[in-house]
């Protein structure tokens, strides 16, 4: 589980930071890789990167403002030219399928893929058997969502030792156990799993904000979070011009984190007014509320490491 | 009057070449900018160059295929984020309106600059008192266009020594002479401009072709121009698959050059097929057939110098 940083500037490309784009990458949990937002020219980033598109099976877009989803259709075209023959599913607000149902139509596009889209609300988005997807709508000028990515509790590895102090020896019997609550020995005895088995491993977390301005009612939202990625368009002193665009400061997303027990916060969505040489003070402002905060560069890596099995 | 190869590249993106863009420079000319096509991460590549977004006033469109288009939306918000206030005008086959209104209307982007849309048909399609644009339907899977801009001829320079022999002496009067091809002077006396200027420097013409078959037809529209851009997706061996898809080849591209009195050919549109170790093939095949031919990179540029003067 891993966060790859595609684009991490606001607005319009910079030479050094392109448009909104987070590939997370799920390979050894789903096979798969999800990607949040879409701007111009994230098909472009990803060739620098070793992320197969066809293994990008949905898309979450937070908003419509451009720089968010004019990367959308040439995406879809090339994943579709480079073999891509897997359902994709895009989520997000009401209009992202009249935007890129016209621009393949218009283009002449045929997908060699189904493509399917899911409208997004408040609540829960998506679930699988190891994952849920939460939306919460922000605010900005338009719609726009912060989606919480949860993973499923896994469960513990059975405990040798103790099946061995049962009299069951190792073989099938042992995968039988792991995956059935109860089960019944060839004996007939009746064996319960929970008595055999270490404590669940608890499933990641991580949050990743559309544009928005700084609102702590978003705190139970993020609470107990992994990884927050919030945006941070612009430096702290600059908390007017923040609220007037609908945009957040490095200090107010700090100050986010700082008060809902998250492990790590990741600033993206940095105004071109920045250049690299001020990027360490607007990390700097924003540790000073929250130590454990990074600014994203574009081809930024993050890894998301399982926790260690909670006690039960 | 300068070509900027922006994209050079067929259908998808690559690390080498990114998909079609043209800048033709016409700054001392016009004052402006002209864009041919403006396939998506056009408005990055710009990012590279001396091209100010807001100069460029026209975008001519080939067809409608998402690498000629794709980046639109985003150069048209860039160019709008960027100062740019002056008018804009796309020409372009049908459809195009309604695809850029759509991507402009759902990402809720207003331009602070007004954008005219003409819809292109054969012949005619701008002029004005220095310039011609025509256009010629080619040969492909969808409407395609190639464009053919005719420079007027320049009026040539007064000879002084025959106004000085003819008691013409300098001052205002000269620019006068120049602009009007009767002038009275102030003893009464009138006089043709025809009798004290040389001969009008002829204006350049260059065609700038959308993707298209080989075609023999093509000659009449081509004939005489310093510059034929045109594409050659195919090495020379395969005009099977050329055909097949709508393309051409680097031989087909060098015979129509060679058929039609052109002074340079550049091919562009190259498939990402070819690596670049294999571009000095591609131009060797098409410079068997018409020597002055040049193979496009992304950031090759290509002045087209004024001609001498021709006798009259």
């Amino acid at each position: 589980m891993k966060l790859y940083f595609l684009g991490t500037g606001a607005g319009v490309p910079s030479k050094e930071r392109n448009v909104s784009s987070i590939a997370l990458e799920l390979l050894q949990e789903l096979g798969s890789i999800w990607l949040f937002d879409c701007g111009e020219a994230t098909q472009h980033q990803i060739l620098h990167t070793n992320i197969r598109p066809r293994k990008i099976d949905k898309i979450f877009i937070s908003h419509l403002h451009g720089d968010h989803i004019y990367g959308l259709p040439g995406f879809l075209s090339s994943r579709s030219f480079q073999s891509g023959e897997t359902p994709l599913t895009i989520y997000g607000p009401k209009g992202i399928e009249e935007y890129v149902e016209t621009s393949l139509r218009v283009s002449g596009t045929k997908l060699a893929y189904p493509l399917n889209y899911q409208e997004v609300f408040d609540g829960l988005v998506f679930e699988d058997e190891s994952f849920q997807v939460f939306a919460l709508q922000l605010k900005h000028g338009v719609p726009s969502f912060g989606y919480k990515v949860v993973e499923k509790d896994i469960l513990g590895e059975l405990i040798p030792d103790k099946l061995k102090d049962a009299g069951i020896t190792p073989g099938p019997i042992y995968r039988e156990i792991k995956e059935n609550e109860k089960v019944t020995l060839s004996n007939g005895e009746i064996i319960y799993r929970a008595d055999f088995i270490g404590p669940d491993k608890p499933g990641r977390k991580l949050c990743i904000f559309g544009d928005t301005r700084y609102d702590p009612d978003h705190q139970s939202f993020i609470r107990d979070t992994d990884v927050l990625v919030h945006e941070a368009t612009f430096e702290g002193s600059q908390a007017q011009l923040a609220h007037d665009y609908f945009h957040s400061t490095t200090k107010q997303a700090a100050t986010l984190a700082s008060s809902s027990n998250v492990d790590h916060l990741i600033l993206t969505h940095i105004s071109s007014r920045y250049q690299k040489d001020q990027i360490g003070n607007l990390k700097e402002e924003a540790q000073t509320i929250f130590p454990q905060t990074t600014i994203a560069h574009d081809f930024y890596e993050f890894e998301i490491l399982s926790k260690k099995s909670s006690q039960k």
